[in-house]
């Protein structure tokens, strides 16, 4: 060749955008990265730092959407895969990196008294669904509104209710997520409030000979990362054991709160449990997991098998691998630290925001927090609900986060710790929080009608 | 630690799957590598063998359920996952790396206008039926009588329909997979014959204006691994065009069959397309791909997104580079040669066949074909349909292959090609399958009612 020019040409973003319209819709592949005018780009990550293309350095608040416990590509867990990958990635057998697997998360969780693995958040959930209607025979979900369980369409009803479609609280409207989504699923689907014992209560009695399961996030990320009360999962519980359903926690991103995932810090057990998310190890992986006798549905040595479920890549050994090890590394100890580190965090954010006197408050446990630009705390989907307003005010402040102080967070305002953040890093982030509350503060004001001067 | 053993007791297969059982339902993640007493465990794989971990080196024509195109640990694609592995596996951001498998994917089947990543097959048909029906905002869809489309509830309906249950040929009973199905998936669901045209138009007509999408296999698997008749795609194409309802096709097996897919050799082309298995290069993958205003409704730049749709894990740039580059490899000569070497393979199991003196006939395209212990070739689902007592001498058969002749194969008895395969190994499968045919034999005479001796 003649006059080669460098291997590789270096591109912008608005050049990778401009390429990617042209292939994938939208330019993305999933909308949680989606910006204007181009999505963010990544080279590499190490850590709690990830640089992306044009050599930026940030300190990843974000973790893949929760997934990374440990940061990016942890020394022990690239060493454990390279070894996997050595010796294959998936084969027509099972392997014993499964079963170790299992054990691991059976020993740490007493509700997990069976797993089974999948390949997703979004497919944990729609086994977990599948498994309560076999076992039940009947065919409801209950669900909370504003919660977030991935996308089979029965999960995703009042995802993302509004004022002007949300109707009656004692009786929320089920409002489909998709356009085209069928009667048949809405029709399946009971939802309440969040927290609200006694309207939750007396709708799911309503329903009570159909309803197949209630499903919340023990900490509800979408609706406002609000834990759920002890009286509100003891009442579920006494519900669902008076009226034959089954309790359904999910944790894909709550697992990681508690050594034994949040539902350690109940007084009761959930019968079904999805998780995801940080037990990948960085890979894409879903698990379902609960009561012997609920779980026996999948069970292929039964004569009838109620659930026949399996699945290309599930429990594939790089994953397990990965997960385990992971797990591992994210011993009592190193949750408890975590914890205890953004414990601090929280305290440092919560200063920032009396600094630069704007209105701040903080929910979420263990190793996650959410920020809510009110003065007082929300309790409930309704009262968190963000204006277009506000979501705009959190867009700009997210933006000047990302871009002017290099700290990547989730995009409901949420900081995902991992193991690798230490005391230098959760300085940093209060004092970007601090710039970036100063950044917004007219806006904020004009919003909550407060004088722009003392 | 006193008098340490060795590092790592070697186990036994039943070893482990008794601790599997304590902890995962029926002791396996999948069903499909269920077996008695226990599930062969993998320890390593190299090109097409498949080392148990008793230390036995198998021979692989599963190639983990025809997802590995190039079999195991393929050199130039554990380089590059090492490589991007220590970069990093997923991020709360974009990367080049799926705009790059997108570009090779778009520019490779010409109806992939648009793609979306996802992290299954399962993933990628809902996602396909949920953008039908964003699309055409109707909820019907229509599919073939035994397919296999993944775990998704409407996508299951009928799978495993048997004389016993799928009632009349002209419209066949709707038999939902799970128990607790709900009616309002049934409902959901019109269930046609592969391959007649005359029934299958008839039923769409019933149902024409409800309908979203018709979705086939091009070439079916599940079905019996027949190819769908030129005239039937193109029946099916009008009457969508006719109706207002899209075609779309499940390539998740079969774009392995031409260099742009199964589709490739029809003279129409489906509106939507699913995808995986061998596009994930040996990770977990899944993807919608189709016509640019139809895959629109995904779109997050859209003032009113009909679809919204994430993933955490999608189009992780892990997958996205042992993708992209496995399907580098498998260029226009790779696919040809494969598709050769197949067809050698298909002769001389033929062959086997007559030598043996037992009736096989072969079905599939491209570098699959699946056996069927019948003179005649079946044409549909129902004629294909194993009773039990075939069913058991197929697994026999197959329990043959796998411990004395050490030849992995799918447990519908097909066998699904690597590029790893030389004519040595085909020459290895005819000869065991030959050994295979001649213990089978005397069930098979015995169940077609052939005397044993001449």
């Amino acid at each position: 060749m003649l006059a080669a020019g460098p291997s590789k040409k270096k591109r912008s973003g608005e050049d990778i955008y401009r390429q990617a319209c042209d292939v994938i819709t939208g330019g993305v592949s999933r909308n949680t990265v989606f910006r204007r005018p181009h999505p963010f780009y990544a080279s590499h990550a190490s850590g709690c730092y990830v640089t992306d293309i044009d050599g930026v350095e940030h300190i990843d608040f974000a973790n893949n959407m929760a997934s990374l416990i440990h940061g990016h590509a942890h020394p022990a867990i690239v060493s454990a895969v390279v070894e996997q990958l050595m010796r294959g990635t998936a084969y027509t057998m099972a392997t014993e990196s499964e079963v170790a697997f299992a054990q691991l998360l059976h020993e740490r969780v007493p509700s997990f008294e069976r797993i089974r693995f999948v390949n997703s958040g979004t497919e944990a959930v729609m086994a977990l669904i599948k498994a309560a209607r076999a076992f039940t025979s009947r065919t409801m979900i209950a669900k909370a509104e504003g919660s977030y369980h991935g996308t089979y369409d029965f999960a995703e009803v009042s995802q993302t209710s509004n004022p002007s479609n949300w109707g009656d609280i004692d009786e929320p409207n089920r409002v489909p997520l998709v356009n085209g989504t069928p009667q048949g699923v809405i029709d399946n689907v009971v939802v309440f409030q969040y927290n609200d014992i006694e309207r939750t209560i007396a709708l799911l009695d309503k329903y009570a000979e159909n309803i197949a399961c209630v499903i919340i996030d023990p900490i509800a990320h979408r609706i406002g990362l609000f834990r759920a009360s002890d009286e509100y999962v003891d009442a579920l519980y006494a519900w669902t054991r008076k009226n034959g359903a089954l309790l359904a926690f999910d944790e894909v991103v709550t697992l990681r709160v508690n050594y034994g995932g949040a539902q350690e810090s109940f007084s009761v057990k959930p019968d079904l449990t999805s998780i995801g998310k940080i037990i990948g190890g960085g890979f894409p992986v879903g698990g379902l997991a609960g009561r012997e006798d609920v779980m026996k549905v999948l069970d292929p040595r039964e004569s009838k098998i109620l659930y026949p479920h399996s699945g290309t890549f599930s429990a594939n050994p790089i994953t397990m691998t990965a997960g385990r090890l992971a797990m591992e590394l994210f011993e009592r100890e190193a949750v408890k630290n975590l914890n205890a580190l953004t414990q601090i965090a929280k305290n440092q954010v919560m200063e920032a925001g009396r600094v630069a006197e704007i209105p701040v408050s903080l929910t979420g446990d263990g190793s996650m927090f959410r920020i809510h630009f009110r003065s007082k705390t929300p309790n409930t989907y309704r009262e968190a609900y963000q204006p277009k307003e506000e979501t705009a005010v959190l867009r700009e402040f997210l933006d000047f986060m990302h871009v002017q102080q290099h700290i990547m967070m989730i995009n409901t305002g949420t900081c995902m710790l991992s193991t690798a953040i230490t005391q230098n890093e959760v300085d940093r982030l209060s004092q970007a929080m601090l710039n970036g509350f100063r950044h917004i503060k007219p806006k904020l004001d004009a919003l909550n009608g407060t004088p722009n001067t003392p």
